[in-house]
């Protein structure tokens, strides 16, 4: 029976809803890694909003300093202007993340979501190179405005644009021919032949590990042949790292292991901390040719936003302590996921990703979904990723306790084990 | 000299920032219709965040309740799972804003800026219609992302985009030929037309009120002209109340007054009342053919903003006080600039505008800018609208008392005053 | 009872033939003004190949020079090789036609038909240009192919596309407004204006005299205003003279009369003077900026088409007896037609065209196309116009003697004398 | 020195000629494989119109019933009107061609030239369809008007179009990747995945042996597969035999013996037999959805290409003694192309081809053009292919004499003995 708050969100919300539907209860609390509904059920969350609440909900660190700065009345919004938290963020993203890493970027506020930051690194790849077409990969995932609609590979979401999508090239992603040849041979060889139809682009975008796609890690080799492909043809490399960025990796940035400087990178979900939307496009100083006012947006000035950031870069990323506990609990959890692939033959399940960004892809067609179902009426909030659903993804906050991940995968196997009893039916 | 907070701003921010450069300060504290730099100095705000800040900075209405959210762990995101304020912030909509107006409108959570929603308004158009068309207006502006700037008109904007913007007409709008002819007149010719090369669109977005090209007010005939002729022609009728709407024109939806009902509304900026990141995209219940997540977002599920937002609708929209307090706003406002126009002839000033939504057009050029320059210098925050910047634009808080307004706008007949005197040179 | 070579057609050509429909019989021969069919059948023609014959049928002064050439074996088919008859073609065309005009153009043969030179056109201006939108008019009409049917108005032959037809952006033509406003007004608010959403573009296309598009015949201060508007902002002016050309309107080029020198010049049809396929795009040599090859096609070296377009150059063109006659034929139709549109009010017609490219817009719906059929009965063959085919259009050959004219003109008032007294019915 | 003709061509041609640049001679007459320019040299044709004389020049065959045609006033010029010569092409075509080898065809009249096929054939999948997209193939060439343009491969044509080339999705040829790899798997992952962003096309168009590309010809396997792959999903195979057809690879059409049955087949070049311009579209009855003029253009009605066309298919395709005299000549050249590999290592050079449409490709920069540059100084007109030029081809007249064969093959291993004794230098 639905409560009279599901009813309200069944009646008036539009069909397009969706995570409404996998996770049909009413959600009123929520601190760390656990949410509770208005029943009061409690919930182990392995979905971190989708990437978007890396440091747990309603982190202590940050809340304090966002209650006391509402409570003295700072500038709430204030679109470009200057403002006292805008300067400090951008101070602190300087010297605790750019700097120790020698990256030389300029910071632009696109609007607060990913999408926009997705539309205005497209944007300054095509202007700065005078070229028209991007090239992206095969499951990549960049956002639903229609730029970034382009460069998305999913049906679904391709069709919803009711026009066709266009200056894009879709190449293969690492393993996109399951290991039967370098993908990149492919993408060269067009590059190269005169006659291949396929133009030299402004840019290539890609995430290094496939959120939405499918939970999909490319080699480091793969990266930086990319990157040597930029190079070599006067193509920006653009990172979208919205999702696998801001340590789900197990480093502040998902390219920092593969050893490549993006020309452009985009940063979004987490990059608040707490949750409340903010983006950021970071570019070669080079690059920033952009006019006054070119691109911009109401919501550049989320200043909510950027007291939580600040707090969340100064307590996270001072030193590497933080990263040093994602890559325990990323190894832990892939070893789990390593054993449940042989415990559990009738899955035909492969571990993938990279960090505490996993899960296991079964070849048994609707599994993955019902284990995520099932997780959930076990008390689990999980979701699941690929063109066929065919991945259920584990995305734990990254500052979740050892108590609370081991609850989270123990779910995850008694559903397992659960299904594998049952002939699965479609 | 600047202060270190502008100097890390100048440095570490991409070019295309413009507030920060139009009003060279750094912002602290803000409350209702004020703000303060960083030194203390106090300013009126004619600016209200682009009509992001209808009811002023850090109102106390909100401010207690989205406290007291925060301090209770209130899930903060949420994407589109339910919860318990999204819940409410659908019912209260529902109840206090459509109900009352007559209105039965599907709510879609289309991502938290302008350029989300109208995105989502125009692939609703084309998938509903199967038309790839829109037809927009000139002057029009409706955001960065690709799909709403190819309906955008401002060169300049456009211009950024590096590629064409296709799968769009713009038409002129009302007295886009200075009175000469009705613009629709030529629309219509064109739909009537087998020959004139325009395909019928899928949809027709305007601004019932255009805001940044120029403080443009439709004639309400002229609306309603447009009214029947999507009917005629099976077009939907989309209305980009982004910045007209929440109360800006002096009713709740800026086309009220024209008698009018779009078949699609898309809302943002002032929505959320705080000045954080919501929209919604409002469609009739027959085009909500939507499939579940074929448009999404991660930030669908900012509930910071759904209680404010709450928090707003019911205490502002549930009798007709705060509508008659705008009227009579307005009514103070226009008088005042008529006047103006008068006693200043050298400034060719023309008074735009409804509701709160004014100001004066002069054909002198680059004076209105240099009006806003001088009231900045004298304390208030104001900006200029316009293809060429030709407009100075005010847009007080809906709340703001009356001494804060006579204050504001004797900052402008100062500026005027001075201006005039001396010759303008480019 | 059909034939059995109409039999043959019927089954085995595809539905989208069109003539064969509107004169159902089987041509065998033709000669001059007339045409006959299988069955002996005597036919005047007032249709001349939609403009591809207005020397008229096998025009004995090409006629023995082709069959000459054809038994000596001259070079047939030669791409762009240089031949004998290219260059004997190319300096006929210099001295007869351009020189005494004052037109210095480049000659380029992007293909033998109306719609290859057209597309060259349009890629030559956006090359030259860097810009990418072109300008059309209402009711345009310049082939079939993408690149020329985006810059066609009709809806029928659009909708045919399969694919949004994009980087265009159709204006209204002369009188589109029915005389209520000057329709350039319009256009040039739309470049003046930097909020207008419609780009400069990198050319302005248009027929002097539009043929498919309902003979609608611009006025001289018109082109020439177009012709200035083009000059001050930079875009190249494309004449496509396909139908116009070649003396239809009485002077070589139809623009000669109203004093303008486009940019570029698009022809065919008549060209050849046999009825062979032939183009040329003629343009000022700063814009002769093609790379070697950078267009091309297999049939620009159609030598049967050099040798006939030349003799019809030398034979027609070198004094102005040939225009001298024309135009007495056109005063004569126009008299006649006009007081056809008096004699007969029940038609509703009004006349329009220029020179021996003319016609009668009938308000009365299918009249025009009942009085191209009638006329067919009785032994004459013309092609209705017009996005609703409301105009029956007169195209005699420019050659047909006074008692071929009279004759079909004669029929035409018998058509429309029996039409006018039975109701019309739908 | 340069003769006048030649320096009237230089002075008043664009610069955009290509072929008088490769043969900088003026041609005069020509017969069979035969041609001469005005200085009395003679030259064998190994070029043969670029595949436009499958016949050789000025056929005896179709030149007497020409001559006759015309000095009778047969119609000329008819646009698609019925006409007796029109009804005995389609005739004879159905009888001759289409019955023999069990294809069910519509014929469509697109316009006399390949792009024209082109067209109408991608406006027809589109349309039958409903789908936007069109997969073609790496150095494919179709045509240079925007849509077939649209799905050619070669940098440098796409690089005229001046607009970013859409709707098109290029996939890699047979054998693009070296034999590394199937390129049909990559083909068919890019379908089956949901996520790869390529939408499934409404035809993919192919040439089985690739002309402009380089002559590469498809293996048969790989031609089935793609046929396949079409019934699979509902795909439209177009084969565009512009240039391998009509005898070229040694069958009427070039997919005959790959046991294929295309859906829709472009034919021009060697269609009409005498190099007129003349083209047709084929697709299966049930294609036929066209509206009545829906596609139309002026030269639809070439009847003297209807003359030759019948002629020819009369004279030469009723037995298959034509057929067997191609395959003799084509197992010749392919066995002295084969030698010349082996005598000439330094040449590096590998045979390519099939039928009469054949040639070496030589991994020496330059090499190709030097061969072809050379023969011509010795009296043979051969041109180059490939997006570097990289590959000399032979295209004699299929009705080439052993004589005229030998001759022009002998030239050829002059110039290249000459060649590969001389140091290469760019």
């Amino acid at each position: 029976m639905e409560t009279p708050k599901m009813e309200t969100i069944k009646s008036l919300e539009s069909k397009v809803r969706s995570y409404s539907r996998s996770f049909p209860t009413v959600f009123t609390k929520s601190k760390g890694h656990k949410m509770w509904d208005e029943e009061g059920n409690e919930y182990i969350d392995f979905f971190s909003g989708a990437g978007a609440l890396n440091y747990g909900h309603n982190n202590d660190v940050m809340k304090s300093e966002l209650v006391d700065y509402i409570s003295n009345d700072g500038v709430t919004h204030s679109l470009d202007m200057a403002t006292e938290k805008r300067a400090e963020f951008l101070q602190t993203l300087n010297d605790v993340i750019l700097k120790p890493r020698n990256l030389d970027y300029r910071v632009m506020f696109p609007g607060p979501t990913g999408t926009n930051t997705v539309e205005s690194a497209l944007k300054l790849a095509r202007k700065y190179t005078g070229r028209t077409d991007i090239i992206s990969f095969t499951n990549g995932f960049h956002g639903m405005t229609i730029g970034s609609l382009s460069v998305t590979g999913n049906a679904a979401k391709r069709n919803g644009a009711g026009i066709p999508l266009t200056n894009v090239v879709h190449m293969p992603y690492d393993d996109f021919m399951d290991g039967k040849t370098d993908t990149l041979d492919y993408l060269e060889q067009f590059l190269e032949n005169g006659g291949s139809g396929v133009d030299i682009p402004a840019g290539i975008i890609l995430e290094t590990v496939q959120g939405e796609g499918g939970i999909n890690a490319a080699r480091f080799e793969w990266l930086q042949r990319v990157e040597d492909i930029c190079k070599r043809w006067g193509i920006l490399l653009i990172v979208d790292d919205v999702q696998a960025g801001i340590g789900r990796t197990g480093t502040f940035f998902s390219f920092e292991e593969a050893g490549i400087t993006p020309d452009v990178v985009c940063l979004s979900k987490s990059l608040s901390g707490y949750g409340s939307p903010l983006a950021i496009t970071l570019f070669r100083p080079e690059l920033d040719i952009w006019g006054p006012g070119e691109h911009n947006g109401t919501f550049r000035g989320n200043n909510h936003a950027f007291v939580t950031a600040t707090a969340a870069l100064n307590h996270y990323w001072k030193d590497n302590a933080f990263e040093q506990s994602i890559k325990k609990k990323s190894k832990r959890t892939h070893e789990f996921l390593q054993e449940l692939t042989k415990k559990y033959p009738e899955m035909k399940g492969t571990v993938c990703g990279r960090g505490l960004m996993v899960g296991i892809s079964s070849e048994v067609e609707g599994f993955s979904e019902k284990v995520a179902e099932e997780s959930f009426n076990k008390g689990l909030v999980m979701e699941t990723a690929g063109p066929d659903d065919e991945v259920f993804k584990l995305f734990p906050p990254l500052t979740i306790d050892e108590e609370g991940l081991e609850k989270g995968l123990s779910i995850i196997e008694e559903s397992i084990k659960k299904l594998v009893k049952e002939p699965v039916t479609q």
